[in-house]
């Protein structure tokens, strides 16, 4: 594979109870060296847009042809607004890899979505589809799903994407882009 | 000079005339490869402000400490919001360099100056205090001014910092930010 491969990498922005909506944003890259270009959009917290919003991002921006994979931070944008990474793959024939550095408890999220949503077990549904892999690294563990990808290939893009720690670069600018003009300076880990 | 220096590099968002103010975005990087923080303030379109945010971004990021050069796109943020660098270097202690791909008209600015504000004359007494040098690159030449630093490490320090073409990354990635988050794709050259 490439070193050199584009990648679009995507992470929402910190928000609070009292917002509605929250920033999303996108970086392009080639490999996790070379930004090519930022992306922003909107979605509704605890919505059910994200889905729609990742499609039309991919479809939109003018680095469409280069790209390669699209690399998400978790499973949802905002809150508990599911990304239906299947759907996204369907739609848009580029390939999906979702990473998170702690094993999801589903149980936990169940509760939380039953308590808050009319249509929970949809939402539980897209969330849990998919194998979900646990990927070693020189540190901890990392946890991968993946559509349009096998894991072995996902796994090469996951490293040559990587420079310091676990977390791709597309993520991981996307995290301090995000959480920079959202609070005025950038702070943690995707 | 070790590759891996602390930069800042600073550069302001598109705006439309109707607009009062303009987001600055501030880019923290290891030489022109790892991004380690970022920044978003603002500054009044034609204001005054423009200095003061700079000497504030500076102080204030936890960065500070590392940091080893301020690099601003032009001389002013936000239309004719000049920037001291002169100012910026003896609050901070922090050089500066600033860079252009083109070389400044100074009798338009000054005739733009006359005709938009009552300080006209203190505005451009800041904006052509000090040398500006030509500086060669593989390209078309640029326009550098320092202050706090001689020109020479100050075309170590663009060499150093520059991936492609001629404008160094931290700034490069600081127009990519502001004009990708105000437009919602990023879109041409620093």
């Amino acid at each position: 594979m490439k070193k050199q491969i584009r990648l679009l990498g995507v992470d929402d922005a910190p928000f609070s109870f009292d917002d509605k909506v929250v920033r999303v944003i996108g970086v392009v890259m080639r490999g996790g060296e070379y930004v090519e270009g930022v992306l922003r959009r909107q979605v509704t917290i605890d919505g059910t847009d994200a889905t729609g919003t990742c499609i039309e991002m991919i479809e939109s921006t003018r680095h469409r042809k280069q790209l390669k994979s699209f690399i998400l931070d978790g499973v949802s944008l905002g809150g508990f607004n599911i990304v239906d990474i299947e759907k996204i793959f369907s739609r848009t024939d580029l390939p999906v890899i979702t990473l998170t550095r702690d094993l999801p408890d589903f149980k936990q999220i169940e509760f939380a979505l039953k308590q808050h949503f009319k249509d929970w077990e949809n939402r539980l549904v897209i969330m849990t589809r998919g194998q979900l892999h646990q990927v070693k690294t020189k540190h901890n563990p990392i946890y991968v799903k993946c559509a349009g990808i096998n894991i072995d290939e996902a796994k090469e893009i996951i490293k040559l994407s990587t420079i310091r720690g676990v977390i791709p670069e597309p993520i991981r600018l996307a995290h301090l882009i995000a959480s920079g003009i959202t609070r005025g300076e950038s702070y943690g880990k995707a």
